[in-house]
This record gives C-alpha cells, structure tokens and sequence, in this order.
C-alpha cells in the first residue's frame, strides 16, 4: 500500500544519498563516513523539517531510508569507476531528487495545519537544507548559495504547487506540476548557466 | 495588540538579518544565499531555544520575520556603497540585537517552566547562537568564541534579569535593566577591548 | 537515589567535555568558547537523540551536566601543563565516554518504544554526533570520518545490547557486554591501526 509521497521520497533518498557519497569520496573518507555523509545528506532537509513541525522525523518510523542509504553506499563502492564517467546521470538524479523533496516537503506541512508561506519554506528546507549540511560537514562552503538557482528552483515549484492549489487542480496535478517546475528550472538554470547576482561591493567589510 | 516582546523580537531580527547578509555578501553568496544567512542569524537563536523548549519555532507562526529578513536584503542591495561606511551603526544595531534576543530567550524559557538556569542558557544561546550558525555555514570559526565578551554580556544580562526578579521588579524593569546590562557590557567590551582570557600553553596536543 | 544510567552519562559528560576543552585550547578559543565546545561535545548528540525522541533534552532537566562542564574547564585550565603530558588519559577517558553513551542512547530510544534499528542508530549519534559539532565548529573535518573505527564501535556495542537483550540476559549484562564492546573495539582499532577501507578512485568529481 505504498503511497505517491512515499515512492517519492524513497527514489529522492536514494539520489541524495549517491550525491552526498561521492563528495564523501573525494574528501578521502572512509566507508561509515560516506555512510554518514550520504545519510545527511538524504534525509537531513526533511529531518530539520520532521523536527520544526514536531513530529517523528520520517526516516525512524520506516528502515528504507536507511536501507536506501547502504546501498547507495554499495553502488558507489561496487561501481565507482563506472560512476567517474556518468556525472551527467547523477545531474539528473539529483535534480529529480530537488523536485520530490520539495512536493513532500510542502504537502508535509500542509498536512500538518500551516500556511502556504511555511509550506514553500518547508518544501525549500527540505530540498535544499541536507546538501547544506552535507557540504558544512566536509567543510566547504555550501554550494546551495553560489549555485545556479538550486534552491530558487525549489521556491518556484513551491509557488507552482500553490497556485495549482488555489485554481482546484486535483493533487497529483500539482504536485507533478510543482516536481516539473523544480526540474525545468534547474535544468534551463544549469544549461545557459543562469545565476542570482551575486552581492558584492561590500566586501570590504570588518567585523568589529 | 503587539506586544513589548514581539517589538523588540522585530527589531532584534532585523539587526541580525543585516549582520549575516553583510558577511554573506563578503564571501560572494547570491541574493538567495545572502537571505539564507542573513534568516539563519536573525532566527537560528530563537529557533533552537524553540526545538528544545519543544513548541513551534517562533517564526513559523508569524510571517513578519521572514518579511523583515527580506526587507534586510533589500536594504542591503540599496543602499550596500553606503553600509560601508556605517559599521558603527551595525555595531550598534547587532549590540540591540543582542540585548533584545537575550531578554525574549529568558522570558520565554521561564514561561515555559524551566528554571532560571535553563533560562540563562536559553537567553544566551538565543543571542549567540545564530551567529554561530552563520560563521559555520560561511566555512568561518564562530567569532562568538573569540570576540570581545559577545556570549559572556548575554549571560550577564540574564543574570541581572533573574536578580531583579528575585527583588520583585516588575517585569518591565527587569526587560530593561537586563538588555541595558547587555548592551553595556559588550559596548565597554569592544571600547576597552576586554577579552576573556585565551586557555594557551595546550596547543601542542594532536589527537590519538 | 541515582540510577546506573545517570552516573554513566555524568562520567561520559566529564570525558566528553575535556575531550572538547582540550581541541578549543589548542584553537586559542577564550575561556566561554572553550566551555560553549566542552559542553556541545558533551551534550551534542544526546540533544540530538533528545529533539528526535521528541522529549526534552536530558541536560536542561538536572543541572550536574551544565555543572560538569565547567569543572571539566576548571580542570584543563589549573591543570593544563599535566594534560599535555597525558594524551592516553584522556584517550581513555574519550573511549569510556563513547561506550557509556552509547549505551543511555540505546536504551532511551527503546524505552521510547522504538525499534532496535532506530535504537542502534540513536545509540551511533550519541556517542559520536558532539564530537562532529565540535570539529564543524572549529572548522575541521568531523574525525570521525577518518578516525579508527570510532562510530563503528558503538554501532558494534549496540548490536552486543541487541543479541544480548535476544539472549534473555539481565539488563546489566547487555549494558556493560555492550560498553565493554564499544572500549575493546576502539583499543584494538586505535592499537593496531585498523581503519575502515577508504572511498577511493572517485577523487576527480566535479560538481555540475
């Protein structure tokens, strides 16, 4: 009796996780570590929202999300040679991966009695705060903040389930219509490398 | 119907928003980026006193804090050639900051029925921790741990609201007489560059 | 009327603290950033476990670990000159405190009513998540992701509480079989150099 929203985030897991493994790779770290890492990395934005709405946060009530994790970690181990040379197939699964998050992320606290305005800060958290984690943990600066709309790509979905709510769409219309918002944007984002400006002109500043 | 503790919530968030958005505009983060860091210092605070007090982060019950952030950002981008030449101004603006989160943390701690001692933690940890989230997130060490008093006028502050407490202040005494304790503390901090003292002679020591 | 658990988390709260203490020392942290580490190493993962269980953070209900921290500052600043000399005590010391809190973690989680696999994971986090705040916060990479076996010794001590609790043995048995695990797998680990293998042969990724 799986549900959509549970498919979602189970095949989202696994993207993240993969995502979060390989970065783990390259900083040399040793199998738990990527074990972590990827683990943060998929179920962190939706941990950090699972504890703002104050509830169970979702990976501890199912062990597929856990399970999900190993064996992304087995892939990565098993075939890492392989995964070298399709970065462009983990592209694609990272970004399916924004897009699902974010339609859980918002249906989750709708669910939960809170307005659209939480909803699409939630729906962003949870597609984006994992990777912000991920990339804390190993010590970089996050790319969420210097990379082509990534985490705007989850704010517009947001806004594309809303308005889809508002015109009476059925729910799978907007949530399919907010998961291809998410994806167009990023893709279009990345393709003609489409950034916010940056803030600079202020960088001369000192803390006192 | 505000109330004294929504006010001065308010405008703590503002001054910190300006104070994240600054440092995130530094390090060459996008306008999405520079509104993360700028909510993540003006909320972060209130936002973990909140989970562990277990109720609703403040902010998700109101959109006013979210709106101030973004009004911040504004701010910045407009006038940002003239910030510049201001940093005293955000000195103070991050000083009031402080001295507001710090009193709102206490009161809320104590509303909640935890003792004084969980509420100086609480009010300090509303203050600085924040901050601490920023200098993370920007790949920085917390300046908290090493700049001029900054968490020690917090904890002074609560200390000086629980002993007009304990003499059966009103409360308004005790808000003011708490965030002037604050605000003076860290001002002769900074004027007298009064620091802690630093724990040297241990910085050989390299992990087993 | 202490309880086995109680003393065993304020022991692993005194180790886990210097353990803290000491790394902040050696980043010239002042006096309260010293003691802001000892005790988010100390308290970290369980706060952590805590806000997952939904229940309040153990130390804001007794004030001895808040107490604890401070004299485990008191203790790195008289004795300083001595700690240097005495790297293996306080090795000890970190192993003790890593199996006793995997330990509370464990049983706190079952006692919650959740299943093993969510209690070995919560028994993992508190013993090994302070110690990766810590490293966030004074901007390292978390240890434990390249470090002897540290996380996977407690996952081993809570598989022993596991089989243990399987086996019909006495609550005592498990607790200490399970520490006992934790101490002899991180002595061997650290004594013979066994790592986990690492992730390599995928270090040439690019981010898109």
């Amino acid at each position: 009796m799986w549900q959509f929203v549970d498919i979602i985030e189970f095949a989202g897991t696994f993207a993240f996780a993969i995502s979060g493994i390989r970065l783990a790779a390259a900083k040399q770290f040793d199998w738990f570590g990527a074990l972590v890492i990827g683990l943060v990395t998929a179920v962190g934005g939706g941990t950090i929202r699972d504890l703002m709405l104050n509830v169970t946060p979702f990976w501890m009530m199912n062990i597929s999300y856990l399970a999900c994790t190993s064996l992304a970690l087995l892939v990565v181990v098993v075939y890492r040679q392989i995964l070298v040379r399709h970065n462009y197939t983990f592209f694609t699964f990272d970004t399916i991966g924004l897009a699902l998050f974010t339609v859980v992320g918002v249906e989750k606290t709708l669910g939960a009695g809170f307005p659209y305005w939480v909803a699409l800060t939630m729906g962003t958290i949870t597609g984006s705060a994992g990777g912000m984690i991920r990339d804390t943990l190993i010590n970089e600066i996050p790319l969420v903040f210097r990379k082509e709309l990534y985490a705007i790509a989850c704010l517009l979905g947001g806004l594309v389930y809303w308005l889809s709510d508002l015109a009476k769409m059925p729910q799978e219309v907007s949530q399919i219509s907010a998961a291809v918002t998410v994806i167009v944007v990023r893709l279009l984002a990345v393709k003609y490398h489409i950034s916010l400006p940056k803030l600079n002109g202020v960088d001369k500043i000192e803390e006192e």
